[in-house]
């Protein structure tokens, strides 16, 4: 019964700045038998994930670096094909930290039981729903505390915690102002998700853009990505401004640690805040964010998108394709 | 009555780098006559401040720039020798920004009264019960939120801000390693003010020392001092751990922005938080902190200590000795 073919993502090398097709091989093995407790799962959809570029790179982020010549390893919607495992049958949906292939062989601690709902999509239990949702509700709502009629500035604006983070701003009221790197987005952002602005950073004129945008100056500066987007957006802070540090990708492919502008002279001046965001500290939370935003989603005010691409082999293109910002919202892999 | 000689401190231009004495005049002019409601103050105490470096320069940093061949203005505290005003007495003792001269004409609303007690001499209300006091209570309790067990590191700690957030966090149960930049400072904190540990950050293996301090890493990093002190600070953050912004000292001579490491990718990792701390967001509540800051003085827990030049004339040196770290507590100048 287990002798399936499986298809696994391996790290070779790791990425010197920019990663590239390279660093990773598809190698095929076979799957092994279960042993006591063990369970197989079928992958359906991984998420592709910029923290996982620290991973590749040795860097300690939040998890240990990912072993070279190893299956990379990620979020992963599946089934379960095989069970040895009282807790866990065949036929059920898991999400859990799993292998970039085709079959992970876990134990019950490494998955969850996801309840579908008619009215959800599959793709949505790793976008909305999953670890970008809720980096996105606890990041704006319990660090960026917004109040209704307040400026919210948010990077990677189109991506897939900055769309949930904006229109979950939008919801409190605020002001919404999203920073992004094409016009194509800058359209999809005002047009599909109601941003009041948004503003493509790769124009020559996006320092005056920033500036007249934010006239009232920013109350809650949503940083995804770092270096000089977020010099410039320091420039606007109000007095009692909050910003949540997400994400620093403009940094990931950097060698070297981030040398730039220190911003604490602001800081002070402006009696600011800078919170660090790690999403599992809310982690006894997530059902509470995920009740609000199911209900958000029924009522229509807030939207899941994903970037679906198809192919287990298509996995290290979708990853490199995060640093060239070519996607609109969560990006996928679906495992055909 | 009036026709008394008053000296003033002017500045004559605006310091490039380090200040220097060629920067500031003592000039000689006459008091004129009081008008309605004006106050006449004859100077006691003059509060020796680095914030005045900004205002110096020219750089907006909470207050406006100062103006050219016109008297500096710092926090003084001085005696009433005429009134026009029904609400303040010849001989009452008063505290307020006032000139840095012999006298100063002044308004009800730019001065507030003193009530001496027998056992608070005359310099503390400049320094444990004056602005560097309160800033220190506020930033160490509220910002800080200090528990008993935790690491406190401080800089400038042999400072007017830095020796009372160190008395206070040892109050309140924390382990305190002070940073300071001369052995006298380092045996003057741990063997005066019993911090747990002190310092000296000129010594060669200042970074290994830190480490080894700091072996259960850092939970409050209070900073005065800005740059690369505190980009080796940053290494040793604990988790949830909080930096509270009060001063950038090492940075208020440079001309350009404050270039070095971004600490954004730490303060993620560690889901530290960064405060910028301007105390008057404090203001009503500085007269609880007075009563306990009195009340730690009496219990003999909390020392207070000035660093005390004599003579107007010595003004300008006593500013520019901030920069050289010659001061020990809070630097004042005694009218003679």
């Amino acid at each position: 019964m287990l002798d399936k073919i499986n298809r696994q993502v391996h790290l070779l090398s790791r990425p010197q700045a920019m990663p590239a097709l390279s660093n990773f091989e598809i190698r095929t093995t076979s799957v092994p038998s279960l042993k006591e407790n063990e369970i197989l799962v079928h992958s359906l959809y991984l998420s592709i994930d910029p923290y996982m570029r620290g991973r590749m790179a040795g860097r300690p982020f939040s998890h240990p670096p990912f072993e070279l010549n190893a299956c990379l390893i990620g979020k992963v919607i599946g089934t379960i094909v095989a069970s040895n495992n009282i807790r866990f049958k065949k036929g059920e949906l898991v999400r859990g930290r799993l292998d970039w292939a085709d079959y992970s062989i876990v134990t019950d601690d490494q998955i969850e039981k996801i309840t579908p709902y008619e009215d959800i999509t599959l793709p949505t239990w790793l976008g909305v729903l999953g670890s970008p949702g809720m980096t996105a509700y606890f990041g704006i709502l319990e660090l960026g505390q917004p109040k209704a009629g307040e400026t919210v500035v948010v990077t990677s604006a189109a991506g897939a915690v900055g769309s949930i983070v904006g229109q979950i701003a939008k919801i409190k009221g605020c002001k919404v102002i999203g920073i992004t790197g094409s016009d194509t987005k800058v359209e999809y952002l005002t047009q599909q998700l109601h941003f009041d602005m948004a503003l493509n950073y790769k124009k020559p004129n996006f320092a005056e853009d920033l500036k007249h945008c934010c006239d009232k100056g920013i109350d809650i500066y949503f940083d995804n990505v770092g270096g000089t987007i977020t010099d410039l957006a320091m420039l606007h802070l109000n007095k009692f401004s909050r910003i949540v540090l997400c994400g620093q990708i403009s940094t990931y492919n950097s060698e070297g640690p981030d040398v730039g502008l220190r911003h604490f002279r602001t800081l002070i001046l402006k009696s600011a805040t800078v919170k660090g965001l790690v999403v599992w500290d809310f982690k006894d939370r997530f059902e509470e964010a995920k009740i609000q935003l199911i209900q958000w989603m029924r009522e229509g005010r807030l939207q899941s998108r994903e970037n679906i691409i198809e192919g287990l082999d298509n996995a290290p293109k979708a990853f490199i394709d995060l640093f060239n910002g070519e996607n609109i919202g969560k990006q996928l892999v679906k495992i055909s």
